[in-house]
């Protein structure tokens, strides 16, 4: 067995698969890839890799299954797909994840085609485990699946207490000890046992508070908008394929921005923080569906038309559409009375939530800080937003709540 | 100047005027008035006290009297009422002041009484300060007032903190020092600088996650209940006044209750945490307006109504009405594009938690474990409650989510 | 099972024997019972009491017999035996059981006695567990004696880090997770296992430097001793036994020391924190042998004899003699290269720790403000104190190093 | 101003020159240095970085300047040199200095040729500094510089706090609040005021309990000497000259150790951290002083010698000679009755942690894990080692105490 300090649940003991997987390469590449990318350069101290963030699902799955008297070859399945859980993510965190995506073709197949590979199979295999169960967990398939990864998974309950714990913001402080705790099976499925509407609300609550302080910040969107767009151009390179692209580390993903001449521009100014500044800054209301449904192909053509319309450079229209506001958690369930419920039907919060994201909801379009006005204007004629007013230089939605915080 | 040492806020510096009032009896007296009552029945760890809360509120004021660059005598009012906002405290903080404030007739007056009295008044008097004048700062009248009492004030950031410090119930770790530094007086009204929407909604959604899991807890709810009806009786016998038992500190409350014959009982009962238990745990729409609006005359009433109903001793009724559901900050002021909004019309999140405190509102029956059972079918019938359902012995509303946390 | 929320621990479930003692008058007691009694007049956020204390001793001594794999009645003494130790303290920490165990004239066998009686022995008998032999536990007879009860005792882990965190004075934060992993019994002796000679000094150094920050205070110390003189007057009252005395809680010793003539003045004092001052501050090579050998009766004596010499009150003067310095945790033993060792064999650390506690010692004389001086005089005179200089009023040993923290 | 929130002091005001200063490669760079190299190979949360280590340092000299009453030029100066402190770092922290030094041969010129180029020396220009007086404070010169690094600056102030921090080792948590108060200039020296002995021994502790549990962790120090060897041989290349090395970062480093042939087997072994084991970990007394005393050169010779002896590859022999042991911080000066005193002179404490930092010194010989017998035994006898005994295949001084910590 192995015990490792970690600095946010302390000790966290690692034996028999998991301390084999530990080992391979798969997962100490993990060690290079940082776990919220851009965000870095809004909260200079959230530096936190993957690799500690797999370590403290992996020590939460671990307390459940004790909770929950689990045991055997279930269990060491459970930890095995804890510990691996992010093993497919490429360099940079989710930043470039769409960008491979898009270009593969496939997604859901990733993860079991990694894990039939290379060391990790032979120690699963030794262990006497099946990669393929492995990354059926992985992607939160069957009862125990819902552990790794569901609306109650201890994915996201690491990830609040740890993000919280690197960038200083409070909000995410969740009491997990007491989720992992109350955790249940009811009729196959996870639910948190009587009494605990307030446990998941109080989860539900620090994601809400902690998506526009650190997720969405924008100044970590424009980065993120930017390197996305590096790595598209490094893409169209004859010598980067998208699988080669995903098995990057942070320090390979720099080194090629840097030495490839198209994306030698972006390198330079994600390394001296000179980002570009919003355009636009609109809220769901504001943008046409079809701009909402559009492929990345008809992006990439959005931004050239914007671009040619203000007069300036191609490389210096980004377009960041996000996906539509959801809340996963809303469906999570709980024991009510002794009826399992969904949250969403119990709890007010969570229907104010839900509505809460759809508020903070944001579209943004980015240029170079003395081209933003000129974009703005072009972006708004050329998308057809229903724009309100404009704050200095920024084209902004009609609520124009540009709520920051930290660096910007 | 002294340097103290506090376990929230580390070092806090008192200086001037505040420096020669730590030193008057009716502020050490706050080290003997705990700051959360009965509430360490339920979390053991919440033993810290209204002077250390009071230094606290001092350190915050001072803080943000610096930010706002507020100098001189205005200042030093605005230090000496944070100092002495909790002078006025009854003994076990705020669990017999109702029954004081009942027997004396007067609430509004009693803080300048205190501080016109003893030596508080010749450390103000030397400072050259207006008993009067902190006495209005400390009811939140004037400008800096809402400083010290009002819907942003420092009062609840520093106890949100310290109490989730003193509890280990995360949910009160609020950005306090984001909060000190991002108010502004605005034509003379106090409000949170632009882009503050959500360090706002923070701070109520704090208060909204510590009142059902801390403040509110059925337990400590119980016992404040019966503490309440043991200070009624002290009451009646000749040797305690109302005056008095407001002077009292936690020691002498207790001695007091142990040894006047009346109250020894519930005292004992208190001493060994044997406590009773909830006949009637009903919501708001279960209980008419007869019943909330009640004085408290009627109240001892209908509890007599009650005991006699059930065929139980008088003192085995305990009623616990609370006050409507209100949320004081909903109404704090944000400015949001240059204009001071009230935070409710610009929150989604606000209104939806004004209907949480509706939801979890909670009027409650208490008797000794035996006779919960003959008391709730009893207060049912003479109270006139709509009751839905009996769940075990507990005959409660509706919707009866019984969520609780730690002891019980 | 009843799984409850403490500050420093988190979550501390509590079942079998245990969870049925929590419910006895005996341990409830506990809550009001300070843990460090007088130094929250130094730190005035030190308010935590003996019964969080006693939960968190039971938690460390549950994790360390499940590191160990004991189980079954072994375990259950153990786990009863933690949460019993500090059951025969007296009121106010350890403040005043010199003055008990002076009137009673015995010791070894109250905690005996103790759990021979009432409800415990009740509790203890339905769980087939002998009384004398968690009483033999907590006095640290035998092998799993020394887990309660020894140099490496799960004790002072909690306390060192409850301390800290509820003083805001970092030195105690030792990593008694790590502690509480190493722990081995080999041949019957209780040893921290191999490659652990740093964590045991660091468990020393916490001990070396919270000693003069925290428990060695001056301030602490002078309020300390004023309050066992208190407490010896109080037993010179007709209705006060020390056996009484010994049961009382906090607050029955402050309102029993105002309720007395004798004693009124020192608790008026001590509620008002107007303490008396050091009128002498002695290093142990000052302080004449037969002074440290003096028994009860002769320091009283030699109080009467200062007192007159200089001319004031009799209740004027309070001498302040420490035990001789001793580091009981200085014979720890680790397992070095296999072989069982003393700690203070193998560490350099620990023995200047022996020579720094043997600095830090001092002997304290002290008196109200306006009679330091005169009193000072008397006593150097008087005691045979061999003091080197006057610092202001205070005389002193010769290397007169003041340090102080916070209050003073 | 700008605020920035830091994980360890939370809210960071940066303004004037070191705002100005924040936008310049040079200091953006250090986002991109971890700050303890190799220790992450242990600690897997160490993933901090020398930027918010600049940023931390900042703040508590700008504290420092504040309490002290320092403004104005001479305070922008210290202001500017704090946040500069760690620029001349090369990549990995200092694990690839030494590598540097002994290549371009110079060392104490290079933060002034630094400074005097580029962006920084532009906006110290227009900010009225002249960049040669800022690299004289980050030298430590001068008595404003003894703030910035000297026994008592607040380098080592954040550093501790912050590695205690991100490791999840408590040992490092000092009262650094207090020290900063507690800083005074008398005669032109940096000192603690009077009471402060301990204060100045805490943070001695600190770093003496930190040093083996983290900076000197064996497995940390085997990383960091194949580094080192590795970063040799990339010099070695005709495309890498020191001067560029310098300017790298940890990204640039691991690309371009992965790139070139001769260091390809370092990078890959260190991505899997597939490192060398101990063949010797030897005391000082052990050791020749002629291996002590050897130069660079001398030092690759015998690796050559004992890789030619045990009949291995010439790369799989690391010899890792640290410096004689010292402790800067024992020169540390406080005041005592009055006097300047060297804290050495004071403090048995300090005395001994000189002597324990003597027995923790240890020498170390590397290999691959199947080579370590071979090249324990070659190099016991070409270095002339007194070695003691042979713990498995670890050729070990004589005391052989291995205390170690998490991940090895």
């Amino acid at each position: 067995m192995t015990t490792i300090k970690d600095s946010v649940h302390d000790h966290i003991e690692v034996s028999g698969v998991a301390e084999a997987l530990l080992d391979t390469p798969m997962v100490q590449r993990l060690r290079r890839i940082s776990q919220l990318g851009t965000v870095a350069l809004v909260y200079p101290s959230a530096n936190h890799t993957r690799f500690e963030h797999s370590l403290g699902v992996y020590h939460l799955a671990n307390e459940t299954l004790s909770h929950l008297g689990i045991e055997g070859v279930k269990a060491d399945r459970v930890r095995a797909a804890a510990l691996l859980h992010d093993a497919g993510h490429g360099p940079y965190s989710h930043n470039v994840e769409d960008v491979i995506h898009r270009h593969t073709g496939k997604y859901h197949d990733e993860v079991h085609d990694l894990l039939r590979a290379g060391e990790v199979a032979e120690v699963l295999d030794d262990h006497g485990l099946d990669p393929g169960e492995i990354a059926d967990l992985v992607r939160g398939d069957g009862e125990l699946g819902q552990l790794v990864s569901g609306e109650l998974d201890v994915d996201r309950m690491d990830y609040l207490v740890r993000d919280a714990h690197h960038t200083g913001v409070p909000y995410g402080t969740i009491d997990h000890e007491r989720l992992v705790r109350e955790l249940r099976f009811v009729d196959g499925e996870l639910v948190l046992a009587e009494g605990n509407v307030q446990t998941a609300e109080s989860l539900l609550v620090a994601r809400a508070l902690m998506t526009p302080a650190v997720y969405g910040h924008h100044t970590a969107r424009i980065a993120k908008a930017m390197l996305r767009r590096a790595a598209e151009r490094l893409l169209d390179a004859p010598d980067v394929s998208p699988e080669g692209l995903r098995r990057f580390d942070d320090h390979s993903l720099f080194a090629a921005l840097r030495d490839c001449e198209a994306t030698a521009g972006y390198a330079d100014r994600l390394d001296r923080r000179d980002l570009y500044k919003r355009a636009v800054w609109a809220e769901l209301d504001s943008v046409p569906d079809a701009l909402l449904d559009a492929g990345d192909g008809e992006i990439v053509d959005l931004e050239r038309e914007v671009a040619e319309a203000a007069g300036v450079d191609r490389e210096h229209v980004v377009l960041d559409v996000p996906g539509r506001p959801s809340i996963p958690e809303s469906t999570s369930r709980v024991v009510v009375n002794g009826n399992i419920r969904r949250l969403e039907s119990q709890s007010t919060l969570v229907q104010a939530l839900m509505r809460v994201q759809h508020d903070q909801w944001r579209f943004g379009v980015y240029a170079p800080d003395r081209h933003t006005e000129a974009v703005g204007h072009a972006a708004e004629r050329v998308l057809g937003l229903d724009l309100d007013a404009l704050v200095s230089e920024v084209r902004v939605g009609r609520h124009r709540t540009l709520d920051e915080f930290s660096e910007n």
